[in-house]
Order: structure tokens, then sequence, then C-alpha cells
């Protein structure tokens, strides 16, 4: 990249930061937002520089917005008693693109993990068990992933949420839509079959 | 993406118009700027804007720069009497790249093209013959790609440079260093042969 003005590299060098993108692709994506720098470049620019200015973490769930307090915490038709938990914003953005639930989320911001000393204070865990008393919860839905840390984590949170008051339940796990059995590893054939229902 | 709030969600409908980013990745990237709003998505955001506000095609060039006159043409070490002809800004980074080249570059902006009715006034083939005389010119050397266009474009130039002293060169077609013929087309097979020298 010698030669080329140093706002560019150094532009290459963040952009080949991004998830996806190579020092490679990063060129090639600088290029073509040099080619377009009106229609493209100052616009997503300005947008990147509010985001960035505006964004924060949800006081109450973890979600981010441009807000103190996330939409989804303001919007009084999702007082529905429920609280789905998640890992990640990446999994509430998940959640919120199936249109299937319609209470508040709360976001962990990670799993419990001995390995990179995460205890249940670096995550939302008290805060979790705080809202289930002041919001009158009457169920916790437990949408963490299906790995060793994410059900390490929710084993936690079911039991520190036992005699609470509230039902701890977790999504189900079994064939998804549109798999075939064929290309299904054997735990999920196993639990889909545990978890058989009349047809 | 609903319920991400409205600049996130346009970042993110930015982001996917990069060349290598998808809808999904787009996310995926927006989601680790997010999370690094301070250490990546702020300087990005304003690097991306000074870029943006400052960038320019060289008036003498074509090259993209911070300046009306970019670097390579403003260094008088590079007043080598040998221009070599790019279609591309990142053909010039390429050639750079290769440190091989010490003089000064000509950017096309493109290719001759019948079907997309680019012709020799649309590239900056005019200023190019311009400078030959200008600067008193020695050599042109054309670094065009090896496609249909690129080598229609090259044969149109070095038609108008006829008898106008400069020498006209292009580069050497052959076995790319480390490649394996096993790998290589016939056509290249074929112009590394013609092109055979004495070892």
């Amino acid at each position: 990249m010698s030669q080329s003005p140093r706002d560019i590299e150094q532009l290459i060098d963040l952009m080949a930061r991004l998830p996806g993108l190579g020092p490679r692709s990063a060129r090639r994506a600088v290029l073509m937002l040099l080619k377009k720098r009106g229609a493209v470049m100052g616009p997503l620019a300005r947008v990147m520089a509010e985001v960035a200015e505006n964004a924060r973490d949800c006081q109450t769930c973890g979600n981010i917005s441009g807000a103190e307090i996330c939409e989804i915490c303001q919007d009084e038709r999702r007082a529905t008693g429920e609280i789905c938990v998640v890992e990640d914003v990446a999994d509430l953005w998940a959640m919120e693109r199936g249109h299937a639930f319609k209470g508040r989320y709360h976001v962990l911001g990670g799993t419990l993990s001995a390995l990179d000393a995460v205890g249940p204070a670096e995550l939302r865990i008290p805060a979790l068990i705080a809202r289930v008393a002041d919001e009158n919860i009457r169920e916790v839905i437990l949408a963490l992933n299906a790995t060793v840390d994410g059900q390490t984590t929710a084993h936690y949170i079911a039991e520190a949420l036992e005699d609470r008051g509230a039902l701890v339940t977790s999504l189900a796990q079994g064939v998804p839509v549109g798999g075939e059995l064929d290309y299904l590893d054997d735990g999920t054939i196993g639990a889909a079959l545990r978890a058989r229902r009349s047809f």
C-alpha cells in the first residue's frame, strides 16, 4: 500500500479489522468507497459517526439502541410478564427476526466461563434476578446457545431463579424447520426423539 | 432487523453495499463495531469522513489522493520520462506494491468498450496524449489487463501515440513467478513459449 496517502492506508487498516474482511478485501472495499465518495462513502461515514456517538447499552436489558432505555423496553405492549434471556445482541436481533416473541429481553453480554474468569457479576445476571422481582415476571425463557458454556449459564440462571415465582423455560431442541435428518448430527436427532409429540 | 433502531439499520444497509459483504456479514460487522464503539467505530467513522471529504482525483494522472496533484506526480525523483498506463487506481496500487516501477502513472479510469459506449474521451486518453508531448516522455508502458477490452484499449493507445516520439511497450506475458505449468491456461503457456529467452 506504499504511496497511497496516509489517511487511505489508515482507512484500509481499520476496515480490515471488520469480521469477514481481510487486508485484500478491505482494500477492495476502500477503492469502491473512493469511487463512490459522494453516494456511499459520505453517507456511510456520517451514519457511522452518528451511531458511534449515540449508541448505548439499554440500562434495563443490555440491548444496544440510541437511548438510555431501548425501544423494546419502552414499548408498553411488550410488558407481557415474559423475559427472554439471550447471550448477545446478535441473538436478540435473531429472535426479533423470528417475530415469534412478544415480550421483553435480557442480554447477558456473554456466558459464564471458568477459563475466561467470567462469573455471574461480569454478566447481567444480578440485574436479571432483580428484574424478575421488580417487573412481576411470570416466565423467564432461556434462549441461550446450545454450547457447553451456554448450557452451563442456563443451569446457573435456572438455579438462581428457583423459588422466585417465575417459571423458567428454554427453547425446544429438535429438527430445524426444513431440515433433513440425513444432515443432522446424532445429538439433535436424539433430542428430537426424546421430545417427540403426538402427531 | 425489525426493532434495531433506524440508524443501525441504515448503517447495516450501507455496509452491505461494500464488495465482499452481504446483508448477513454486514450485520455481523456492525455488531462488532457496536461492541467496539470507542476503539474501532469512532476512529473508522472519523477517518472515513476525512477521506470522503479530502480525496480527489489527481488532475495530472487520475490517481486518488488528498491533493489536486497526487504524491507520485509531485515527487520530482519520479520524473523519469516513463509513464505507466493503468486501467484503474487498484492497478496503480498493485504496481506500487511491486516496487519495480520508478516513473509516473496515468490512470485511464476504465477501458474502451463499444457495448458500454465508452470512447477515448470518456477515459483519460486525450490527457495521456497531451502529457506525452508536454512532459517529454520517452516511454509509455501499457500495464492494462489481459482482457479483450484491456487489449483493445492498449492497441488504440499504441496507435494514437504513433510518431509522437515515445516508445510504447507493454508488460511481458509469461509464467507467473512461482507458477506451475500444470495449472496454467494454454494461452499463457503459448505466450510464454513465443517470448522464450536464452537461458
